[in-house]
């Protein structure tokens, strides 16, 4: 099959190009590199040495035999993006290429017009490319469960079935998001879902969870091929974050009181899931929206787990309540339904000790690339709400 | 009381700032032109002649002895807008000044990505100025009841009470809207409100029917204070634009079966909806939704009611069933909630006979200003849909 994955340079993008490959698949990748420029402007950087990307692609040629094609630009230029389609003429195309931080769509006014600008023009740049070159081809879009929040009923599918004054009709998900960011994947849905009502074009939206993990299958096979991994206040992740924490000996950081509950995977169920996407395409004209997470924790929980897990690897590790530098509820009704990747066969790999010690010994060959100031938070939701430097509590 | 007009030059927008002027409030108006300059790319003009706006409030200080101040320039542009909001210090803003067309953001994928931009990062800018400058200002947003689609249950204002799997919450009305540019004011929504939540600020979306009508009780105050009037295809509404066909013998072009179901209002209402909101705002944190319509009808009764209407004055009017350029329901359930605004005082300015024929008897007077090419549909929602020109059903 011909694939195009979107931020095929990034965290998941880079795996999810190899996987495909492995499998036999031409697939070409598209990447403006801006999470590598990110992290320079704030002098962060991966924990993973990353290769650059042609480097990358060499590497993979040489133990896998397999080519992947690279195309450098930015999906926001509506006349690049529609050169590269019509020259890939993809069947499936994996849309990564989205600005993906809660906290930098929340540093400033700039910030977050980047983060909708790239995000919502970038997406509907690919709908009019797919709608006039490629109309039967299947977009799997990387969207998350953060679109949902936190809502006092069950979290559906996409979708839920609404009786009101004696009336029915399944109507969208209503959507209240945290963030400038995830709403700009709320704005991405609602485009994605016009073009396959008006249009007909097939799209598949996973709501992902928070993603953990460093390896794959493929970044398995060579340092080369390794994929980034991010543990500052940016674009880190929590669980990410509490094992880099546990190895250096800094408290592990928990926002609040903890009881935050959110949808978590392991990267390795990411390219799973993405390929049950693609194997298994939605219908033409049909908005499907799988929820992608195989384990809900809070984020109390996770600390937990991480602590007990690094101590037995002899690490001495504190939890320490912080000021929420975000705006969210602490404490809440969660319950998510992810029943239908399951049902495409989905073979969730869970979250107990030995996954986290494994992190933890990958951490520690990488300790002294660690940026210790980076990782504390400094990105508030609400720049009023607290004055000058955040204290502990 | 301190008012700033975004898009004070527009249909709506320069009505508004003249009735917040007759009331003694200090008015300041921001425009950038774009919808005069639209109609310059595409040939089109409306059909009464309009000043420019230095004239207009030169026009208005000469017949009310007030001041409006005007500031020239985009809201995508945040930082001439942030500038402008320092400079008045608004207590309420009404926020007109978005790409209102939903014809002109299907045309092609640039026409679409102009009418996301401005109107999403328009108003994103315009959160973070309020949020910076004025935390205690309400805004007052131009939405649409577009933004809702033809759901098959009642449309609520705004909010929706949800029960599911025995658990209750109140969530956002879901959205279903039928273009891009409906998208717009979808993804305008979401932002706003969280601005609400997340940054404690004050607003009130009116979700607006289709406006009609002419003068308000300033623009009858002269000639150089007329608004515009727009009957083409890509900015005229449905009741202006049958006025035009009925008093220049065109046929009036009903789209598809004529079923369609939407909230009307008058132009007069629009004003004192807009009033009601700032006489009356929103609580801090509060994000208010309002249905701003005063009737519901079908496309065919508005066409039949003009029929009717411009016979009893003399022309001879046919009504003809074109093929929908428009991919929407032709015949569907439409029941939608508008108590709020009449809760407040709102006394509708209803549509009937005597209210047309004073519309066609104004458009009489421009007759020879009418550019007859540009009102049959050109634009179509699915180009793919039908091949070459539109024919006649």
């Amino acid at each position: 099959m011909r694939i195009l994955v979107l931020g095929g340079d990034g965290y998941l993008g880079w795996p999810t190009a190899m996987r495909f490959s492995a499998r036999g698949h031409e697939v070409s990748v598209v990447d403006n590199f801006s999470r590598r420029r990110w992290h320079h402007e704030h002098s962060t950087d991966s924990l993973t040495p990353i290769c650059p990307l042609a480097e990358r692609i060499e590497a993979w040629r040489e133990v896998s035999g397999h080519e992947i094609v690279p195309f450098v630009g930015n999906i926001e230029d509506g006349e690049f993006l529609d050169r590269v389609v019509a020259e890939t003429l993809p069947e499936a195309v994996v849309h990564y290429g989205e600005q993906p931080s809660a906290p930098y769509s929340m540093m400033s006014r700039k910030h977050a017009v980047e983060t909708q600008y790239t995000n919502v023009i970038g997406t509907l740049n690919l709908l009019f490319s797919m709608r006039d070159r490629v109309p039967d081809c299947h977009l799997v879009k990387l969207g998350t469960m953060g679109e949902y929040g936190t809502p006092n009923i069950d979290i559906e599918e996409g979708y839920l079935e609404i009786h009101h004054k004696g009336r029915t009709d399944t109507l969208p998900y209503p959507k209240l998001p945290g963030s400038l960011y995830h709403l700009s994947k709320v704005h991405d849905s609602h485009n994605i879902h016009f073009a396959c009502r008006i249009w007909g074009l097939r799209a598949t939206d996973l709501n992902q969870g928070v993603v953990y993990g460093i390896e794959t299958d493929e970044t398995a096979l060579g340092e080369r091929l390794a994929t980034r991994f991010d543990y500052d206040e940016v674009f880190g992740t929590a669980l990410n974050r509490f094992c880099v924490q546990a190895v250096i000996g800094q408290p592990l950081t928990v926002y609040g009181k903890g009881g935050q509950t959110r949808g978590f995977l392991n990267i390795r169920d990411t390219l799973q899931c993405v390929e049950l996407a693609v194997d298994n395409p939605a219908e033409l004209g049909d908005f499907r929206v799988f929820n992608q997470f195989t384990e809900q924790f809070t984020v109390g929980e996770l600390a937990q787990l991480v602590k007990h897990a690094a101590e037995e690897l002899g690490h001495s590790v504190e939890i320490q309540n912080y000021p929420n530098p975000r705006v969210e509820m602490e404490e809440h009704y969660y319950n998510a339904v992810n029943t239908k990747l399951r049902d495409l066969g989905l073979e969730p790999h869970l979250l107990g000790p030995e996954l986290v010690q494994s992190m933890l010994r990958t951490i520690e060959r990488y300790r002294d690339r660690v940026i210790v100031r980076a990782i504390l938070p400094r990105t508030r939701w609400n720049p009023g709400e607290l004055s000058g430097e955040l204290a502990t509590t």
